[in-house]
């Protein structure tokens, strides 16, 4: 089972030639669901204690990216993974569309404001990337960015995106310099499973209030998403800032792939409990006869 | 063994009185530490679910404030507690000492931005009563503040503390009637065992790293830190912002009193997914005829 999630290509981690519809949004083999939750489960596990030792070393930071259509599942997926792991130790955030404030400044900078200390795990539920995603379908946000020199859509030219993906591309290059790993997934999902998924927001009392009628226009721009899926994936894809194309029409599978290229990713961090410096152990042992000499009681 | 917790009486929700003598560091009744456990996990089950409604129906926010002396195990008790719980739904900030550009503002301001929205549990793991804490034991600190007025020590009088208790009281009532429920819990652990978790800490190459010197410094502070736990907790503990006063000593205890007064308190909110409006089924039905119309493909 694992060998099947593993010998599929999901990491794309150079600019040039990404083509979408290369990459399947379900897994070409069938997998058992029972032995998917009892991989996530101990992969999990595995993300729990290299989590508590990253903490202890205090040195690095984790970025984990997720971007998707509605529906593909993004918190269930956060939430599958990524229980368990200390409360303390993560820090999710959940990009919405941007205040007046947030539009005042760089694109970049309400992320930048949002990224983990040394030693915790960030998520980032959408991201930076929306730029040029949703804003690149509807370029008329754009003009709302009050930006120098933009003033009609005319301003919004090729070039325009291309700076952007640059401006991605140097502020990941300088995190990943600085000690964060980053990790970013688009979870994969088909339009007809997109509809099933809304249909049962809409027919599930239960569900009613995650959908708006904002999805289903959104869904109307499908073809042009893609594309901008593509462009971005294609232009910010890098050995230190990789992207993950996961299936996402079932669920189960794409939360065991996330699963396991994280552990794997942390296993390869290799995480350690930081030895005590020389300085450190005779401060601990000038402690140790502190309390030793207290008065007892 | 639920009983034998229960009735204790935890809870201080009135101003005047207090005594910290009058609360144990243990509990003194002897517990099993399996059935301890087993209630803690039940109730860490029962708090996530309660916390997804609360989700959903997206009004209130909670906020846990843990304050205690070093090594009475604030950390773990929030991992064992709320490890489980949604990651999107929880957010920990661990207050270090200010920076620079903290100190420059009131002394709220920090723990105000750090705040939970509705729908989340926020974790104040210390919090705004470190400056009627350990700023109370080292009142040349407020000098490092710049406060008007306040230029040497015969300026930090009673009265001003009396001044930060009352901004607390507002602060919180604020909060609690704008939809926040508060809970702050002093984790009461004795000096003995504090030593104890110290000469662990120093034993133990796996745990130097939680170790500082400072830490023993704050210990010979002991007694004045009791008294100003039992000034800040007598002047802040209110209906709407209760103090629980947890034995500590026995780190399983602790940590099960902790998961069931909050398994209670979000029971208490009795938070529900929200029925969508006659508004909002207009739209979702609109939105099924939208979807259903597609060309089929």
């Amino acid at each position: 089972m694992a060998q099947a999630l593993y010998h599929h290509h999901f990491c794309m981690e150079k600019q040039g030639g990404f083509r979408l519809q290369d990459h399947p949004t379900d897994m070409p083999v069938e997998l058992d669901k029972k032995e998917l939750k009892e991989m996530t489960a101990r992969d999990t596990e595995k993300i729990i204690k290299l989590q508590e030792r990253m903490y202890a070393q205090g040195t690095n930071s984790v970025l984990l990216i997720f971007q998707a259509m509605d529906a593909a599942g993004k918190d269930s997926c956060i939430r599958h993974v990524l229980s368990g792991v200390d409360p303390a130790g993560t820090q999710v955030w959940s990009f919405k569309a941007p205040s007046l404030e947030e539009r005042a400044h760089d694109f970049l900078w309400r992320h930048a404001c949002a990224l983990p200390e040394r030693g915790r795990i960030g998520i980032h539920n959408r991201s930076h990337y929306e730029e040029v995603l949703v804003v690149k379908v509807h370029p008329e946000f754009v003009l709302a960015q009050n930006l120098p020199g933009i003033v009609d859509l005319e301003d919004v030219t090729p070039q325009f995106w291309q700076l952007r993906y640059e401006a991605i591309r140097n502020f990941e290059s300088h995190l990943a310099i600085q000690g964060t790993v980053i990790m970013k997934f688009l979870l994969h999902v088909s339009k007809k499973v997109q509809k099933d998924r809304f249909l049962e927001r809409i027919d599930d009392p239960e569900k009613n209030w995650k959908f708006s009628m904002g999805d289903v226009r959104e869904r109307a721009h499908w073809d042009d998403y893609m594309k901008a899926y593509e462009e971005a994936i294609d232009a910010t894809a890098a050995p230190y800032a990789p992207w993950y194309i996961v299936p996402a029409d079932e669920q189960w599978e794409s939360r065991a792939i996330v699963a396991r290229l994280v552990r794997e990713r942390l296993e390869r961090m290799d995480p350690r409990i930081p030895e005590a410096s020389s300085g450190k152990v005779e401060e601990l042992q000038s402690a140790r006869k502190v309390l030793m000499s207290e008065p007892s009681g």
